[in-house]
């Protein structure tokens, strides 16, 4: 007789690339959420939820990122009886859901159309450390207007928003770039062959990487990498590259000069200087608005989403430094980017819809603000009332309740309450800062046991014997005092 | 030669049962899931954020609905050479990744384990009017106690909750019922054959529709139902249904009475008496805390999920009457349900886990909200600047950095200005209620016009000549004074 096998017990196990978020990283973020959508809300825009579930047919099924155009989505097939079910997936990003939505509903929503939306994206790569296959996007763009008064709008908002959640300002910088002006300097170099645009575009990618020199090389001949590899050049000749180092080097001690150096850089090229003018256009409207280059500036090296956008380019970066992996000092980089795209909703309706919008890495920002400590933590557990007598159970749950009137997080303990050293070990992981305490003999009394934990942790690590006895950290009330004291010892933790 | 085939354009269409949200859909249901994890995390829950994204395997692939058994989940299988790759799906609830949760980390987690949790679920079902596939969840629950104390926490929760959102004490009601008092009936009954005790359950889940009188037919010869098809009954005695219909109709006019009667319908069964006793606990718990059956009731009518859960259940209900699609006055009805399971876990590790929690139907809860006229409406569109002089497009700026510094939600039109029409049809669309107009002749002057435009709607509506002479809905007034005379139009809409 054949063994019968017994079915395995499911793995309890996230997929791959995929993780839970507990506690704090949950509240943080939402809370963060909030202060960014109040924002966007005051500017005017709008909320968009759309479905996470979108078809592959209006999704286009792969990510627009030059970089790796063939990462895929979660997809899968609708069943039908015939097997010609509708072929759905998962949103990889929120900015083609916002295509579907304004060519779905486009009479009914107003032009030009702001709107805001965060949520969830799914993308289905190889998952590697902290890259994960799920993750958060806050974005905010303007549909159907051409005029950069939206650009500079978001600019604008992107910066209240830094210093909303906490970013400082001098902590961090917007920097905008025009994709147009780097079209008039292509003119420029007479470069008109678009695979030859393309290699050059590669190229200024490097800027940030390899500097000044190393472009002039990339440009030209080529260059030994840092591993000894050669890399091809694009196979200008020193002239020609001029225009482009000019460009990726024209930022000046003010937005003026820097639209003078961009002005030489593109020569006579038409959608060079269109590019510049509304750069110069950008820098007032900003101006006008006090928004300094303290804040917000022209800066030509911003290449990231060249490729990409079709005209402002804009980015945010959080300047102060934090300590890499390997203990070195570096920026902490890029927070938020985005820019002008004028095919919006062509695929669907064949007319050109022009469109501005940024997106924020609502992660890194978490980041961020985590590493300078600014956060508004909630990370504070709950006070524990312990239970020393199992009967009593009504009344611990009253001083719960008489707590949380008073706006105290509180909890009973509702394990087994024989052992109560696990009491207090569940306390301490809850990170609790008071535990209440009252047995038999207290009810008898009328009196509760506080005790502070954040204080006798303190003291059970430093104190010399006077100040323990100076200062101790468990205090008998009487019943009537018990909301009063814990107040008082939360206030003292503060 | 064949003619050439272009590519059809995509349908901008969301999938068949997706929906997007728009506006206050969006920022209202984000504030009441702020408001309900405020009071969550006041009695001592915390956050999870689990990935939307879980194995089949641990997610066991089908709904746990009596009803629905076959039901199903959005499901794809991992790309992997061999094609043996895991299959993936999306969530269908919040409790079956909670199972997985709690397996993976428990030994990180406190235990008891509260967690609260929200967000969206999808359901591979057939879509219908009304019915989405994906929908929003808001769940509370405690994992790792036996103790009714946690199910009276939850309870009280719910009731707290409810009054937070703005549903007032009257206008709800939560309800507690225990599944093993129910299993005392069966026992005093007799009923023990597997079968017969299912057919008795999908009975009484009938008590809602079919009354008293047609709970006893179907338990014993059956009964003819309004379209007039005979439905079979159970076949059990007079004498034998008698504690059934005992226990559904023993809600007496206190929770002393209601247990009372319980008493008598279960006899001598061990498990009823238990049963009866925990609720008594809860009762006694709840009472310390002076939740009055205002708000918390002892009801054996309660009969929604006696089938799944295995001990207390309870479900909150609005009592307020509300008009359905055919004009008829009925009760709101439910918004939240939940009880206590064992087998959380045990699917994982083999351990039973008792946990018990609550669902909040967050649509039907904002729904009730709506309809009670009691969302603080966030629906008021921001203050539109028009742009007379496209010229002057710094200043128009300059007026909305103003108004928002001041608090107050503004845009500059971003359109094509060349229509004034379209302008104000646009502030029309967006539910504006203020325009700022200044065109040439202001800014000579150093003026603005401001019109109120809710007031100007209502006076084109209602008001007689002299109404109109009397209450212009348009001012002039200093630049200088625009955020003033803004700010006390609106307070005056208010």
């Amino acid at each position: 007789m054949a063994k019968q096998k017994k079915a395995p017990r499911p793995k309890a196990q996230t997929p791959k690339g995929f993780r839970d978020y507990f506690g704090v990283e949950v509240s943080e973020r939402a809370e963060m959420l909030r202060l960014i959508t109040g924002v966007y809300h005051q500017y005017g825009f709008d909320a968009l939820e759309s479905s996470a579930v979108e078809t592959v047919e209006s999704l286009g099924k792969f990510l627009p990122d030059v970089d790796r155009p063939n990462e895929g989505v979660f997809a899968w097939q609708e069943f039908e009886e015939d097997g010609n079910g509708d072929w759905l997936a998962l949103r990889y990003d929120l900015t083609a859901p916002l295509a579907r939505v304004y060519a779905q509903h486009r009479n009914d929503l107003p032009t030009p159309y702001r709107r805001y939306t965060m949520g969830p994206v799914w993308r289905n790569e190889k998952p590697g450390p902290g890259r994960f296959r799920q993750f958060y996007q806050c974005d905010a763009d303007t549909v159907g207007t051409a005029s950069v008064a939206a650009d500079a709008e978001i600019c604008a908002m992107l910066s209240d928003t830094l210093e909303k959640v906490g970013i400082p300002r001098g902590d961090y910088i917007v920097r905008i770039n025009n994709r147009k002006v780097l079209n008039g300097v292509l003119e420029a170099m007479g470069v008109t062959d678009e695979a030859q645009q393309a290699n050059v575009l590669r190229t200024i990618d490097k800027f940030d990487k390899v500097g000044e020199a190393g472009v002039r090389e990339l440009l030209g001949k080529g260059r030994l990498d840092a591993s000894g590899a050669y890399i091809d050049g694009v196979g200008l000749t020193d002239e020609q590259s001029e225009p482009v180092v000019a460009f990726l080097t024209s930022k000046g001690a003010s937005n003026d000069e820097t639209l003078t150096n961009l002005r030489a850089a593109v020569g006579e090229s038409t959608v060079g200087t269109e590019g510049i003018d509304e750069l110069a256009e950008i820098a007032n409207l900003l101006a006008a608005q006090s928004y300094g280059a303290d804040r917000i500036v022209i800066d030509p090296s911003v290449v990231r989403g060249l490729g990409y956008y079709t005209g402002p380019v804009y980015e945010a970066e959080l300047t102060f430094e934090i300590l890499d992996e390997k203990g070195r000092k570096r920026q902490f980089g890029s927070v938020a980017g985005g820019g002008r795209y004028d095919d919006l909703v062509k695929r669907f309706t064949g007319q050109e819809v022009p469109a501005t919008g940024v997106s924020i890495g609502v992660d890194r920002l978490l980041a961020a603000l985590r590493e300078k400590g600014r956060l508004s933590s909630e990370a504070q557990g709950p006070v524990v009332v312990t239970v020393m007598d199992k009967a009593r159970m009504a009344d611990y749950q009253t001083m719960v309740a008489e707590l949380r009137q008073a706006g105290i997080r509180a909890e009973v303990y509702l394990g087994n309450p024989k052992n109560f050293g696990n009491q207090l070990k569940y306390a301490d992981k809850r990170a609790s800062p008071v535990a209440v305490i009252a047995g038999s003999d207290e009810f008898d009394k009328g009196l509760v046991q506080i005790k502070d934990l954040v204080l006798g942790a303190k003291i059970a690590e430093n104190a010399t014997l006077e100040e323990w006895k100076a200062r101790p950290s468990q205090f008998e009330v009487p019943r009537s005092e018990l909301v009063a004291k814990v107040k008082s010892i939360l206030e003292e933790q503060d």
